[in-house]
C-alpha cells in the first residue's frame, strides 16, 4: 500500500494539475524551463494538491478553478525545495542532481524566485482577497521557518517549543493552507474552512515529526540517503532534543563532536545515533506524533461525513503508520 | 539640484510610505527585521513609490490606499537588490555592508524571499485582480531579467537587442508597473494607465542605460565604487557592446583578458575602458538614451495636462541630464 493509492480516485484531477503546472512554466526562459521541468518531472506525492482537492470536496468542487490553487501550492513547495538545496548545499534530490548542483547557486536562487512569481501569477486568477491573504501567509511562514532553521542550526541547547514552532512554519502551515485554500476556492462555509486548516496543521506536524524520526531510524535504502543527515547538518530535531534533555552528557558529546566546525566520523555518528535511539528520543517523538494525529482525527469529526473526510482520515492514518 | 527636489511636494506622502514599510516588516523574525530595517534605513531615491503616486494623480488619489502600492513596489525592488548582492558577491551597497556580507548568502536569500512574501501580503489589501496581475508580471519579468543577466555574463558576443530586452526586464518593467499600479489603484481610465505604463518603460530604459554609461565614465567619487565594475563582472552593457561591434579586435582583447576565469589588471582594465570610451560607445549609448527619453516625452503628451504630468516630465529630463 502506497500513500498515492489512498487518493487513486483523484488521479484524473491530479493529472490536470500536473498538466497545468507544465503550462504555467512553459513560457519560461530556457534555463528556467529546463530547471523547473526537471523539478516537475521528478514527481513527488503531490500531497499539497491532494489536500486542496479534498478540502474543496466540502463545497462546490470545480476542478477548472481548483487546479490553479493546486498549482500554486505545489509550486510554492518546489520553490522552497530549490532554496533549501542552496542552504543545505545538497547535490542530490530524489536521485537526481539538484538545480544548484547541475547549474549553480545563482540559478537555483532565481529558479526559486521565478517559481514564487509564478505562484503569485497563478493565484491572480482568483478575485477573492481571502485566497491571496492565505497564500501570502503560507509563503511568509515558510520563509520565516527557513530562517529559524538557519538560526538554530548547530544550537544543541534549544527547547522543544522552538522545534515545534519551527516545523509548524516550515512544513505544517503550507499543508494547512492547502486544505484552507481548496475550501476557500470551493466556497466551503468559514467554520469548515477553519477546521480544515486545523486538520492540515495537525497532520502537517505529524508528517514532519515522522520525517524527523525516520532520519534516525530509516535504512539508507528507504531514505535514499544515509541516516543521521539532520544531525550532521546541525538540524536539531525532536528525537535528539529529547535524548539530550535526558542525558546532558550526550549533549556535551555532540557539542564536542561538532565544535570548531568539525564533523564526527562515520563511526562516531553511528554511535551518537545509537545513543539517541536508545535514550527514549524515538519513543518520545512518536508519542508527540500520535498526539497530533489524534487531534487531527478529532478535528475531522467536526466536519460533514462525506467520502473526502474518509480519505483525509486514511491519509492521516497512513502518515501515522509509516514504518519507523 | 537633486532628483528628490523634483518631488518635494510628495514628501509627506513618501514619508507615509516609509512608515508603512517599517510597519510591514515589524513582525519579522529578529534577524530578518535587522536585515530589512538596515535596507530601509539605507534610504534610496524611492523612485518607484514616486512613480506610483504620480501615476495615481491622474485619477482618484488616496494616499491611504496608495501607500500599500508604494510599499509593495519598493519592497520588491529591495528584494531584488538583496538577491543581486548574492549573485554579484557584493560586500558593500550605499556605503554599508550588504546582508550577505554582514550575515551570509543564506540569510540574504531568505531576506529576499521574506520581502517578496511581504510584497504579496501587502498587495492582498486590494480586491482588484488587475493589480495582482500587474505585480505578478513585475516580479516575473524582473526574475527572468536576472536569469538572463547571469546567462549572458562574460558572453562578449551578443547583440544589442539582447541587451535591451535584458534591461527592460531587469529594470524598466518594474518602473512601468509602478506607474501602472498607482493608476490602477486610483481608478485611472485604462487608456491612461497604458500610457503611464509606456512612459514608465521608456524612462526606465533611459534610467538603466544612463547607469550603464556612468559605469564607464563616472569618477570613483560619484559612483561610490571604481568605474568599470560592470565590465569586470562580465556584465556586458551598451557602450561596450557598441565599441566591440565597431572594433572586432577589441572584442578579441577583452575575451583574452577574461579567458580561463582571469581578470584584467587595473592598468589593463583602465586601457580597455579608455578604448571603449573613444570608440563611440558612449555617444551611441547616449543617442539610444535620448531616443527613449524623446519617446517618453511624446507619451506624456497623450496624458491630461495636470501638475503631475509636469513632474513626470521633469524627472525624465533629470535622468537625461545626469552627468556622464
Amino acid at each position: 500500500m502506497k500513500l498515492t493509492d489512498l487518493y487513486m480516485y483523484l488521479r484524473g484531477d491530479i493529472h490536470q494539475i500536473e498538466k497545468e503546472m507544465q503550462n504555467t512554466v512553459s513560457d519560461a526562459h530556457p534555463v528556467l524551463q529546463e530547471a523547473t521541468l526537471q523539478l516537475l518531472q521528478a514527481g513527488g506525492k503531490r500531497i499539497r494538491p491532494v489536500f486542496v482537492l479534498l478540502g474543496a470536496k466540502f463545497g462546490d468542487y470545480d476542478i477548472q478553478k481548483l487546479k490553479h490553487i493546486g498549482v500554486t501550492l505545489e509550486i510554492i513547495h518546489m520553490a522552497s525545495l530549490v532554496h533549501d538545496d542552496v542552504i543545505d548545499n545538497s547535490e542530490m534530490r530524489r536521485g537526481k542532481l539538484t538545480i544548484k548542483a547541475k547549474w549553480d547557486n545563482r540559478v537555483a536562487m532565481y529558479t526559486g524566485d521565478y517559481m514564487l512569481a509564478k505562484a503569485i501569477g497563478t493565484v491572480a486568477y482568483f478575485d477573492d482577497p481571502a485566497i491571496h491573504e492565505t497564500m501570502s501567509r503560507a509563503i511568509h511562514e515558510m520563509v520565516v521557518g527557513e530562517i529559524e532553521q538557519i538560526r538554530f542550526q548547530y544550537q544543541w541547547e534549544q527547547n522543544i517549543k522552538t522545534y515545534l514552532r519551527r516545523i509548524k512554519r516550515k512544513t505544517a502551515v503550507l499543508i494547512a493552507c492547502s486544505c484552507e485554500m481548496g475550501a476557500q476556492a470551493a466556497g466551503v462555509p468559514r467554520e469548515h474552512q477553519k477546521a480544515l486548516y486545523r486538520f492540515g496543521y495537525q497532520v502537517g506536524m505529524a508528517f514532519q515529526i515522522t520525517d524527523d524520526i525516520l532520519d534516525f531510524t530509516g535504512s539508507e535504502e528507504d531514505l535514499g540517503k544515509p541516516a543521521g543527515g539532520d544531525l550532521l547538518q546541525g538540524n536539531v530535531t525532536l528525537p535528539a532534543l529529547y535524548a539530550m534533555k535526558q542525558r546532558p552528557e550526550l549533549r556535551g558529546e555532540i557539542e564536542a563532536a561538532f565544535s570548531d566546525g568539525r564533523v564526527p566520523s562515520q563511526e562516531h555518528l553511528a554511535r551518537l545515533l545509537e545513543t539517541i535511539n536508545t535514550s527514549g528520543g524515538i519513543e518520545y517523538a512518536k508519542s508527540i506524533n500520535d498526539r497530533y494525529l489524534k487531534k487531527a482525527y478529532q478535528t475531522l469529526e467536526t466536519l460533514p461525513d462525506i467520502p473526502a473526510r474518509r480519505s483525509l482520515y486514511e491519509i492521516a492514518a497512513y502518515i501515522g503508520e509509516r514504518h519507523y
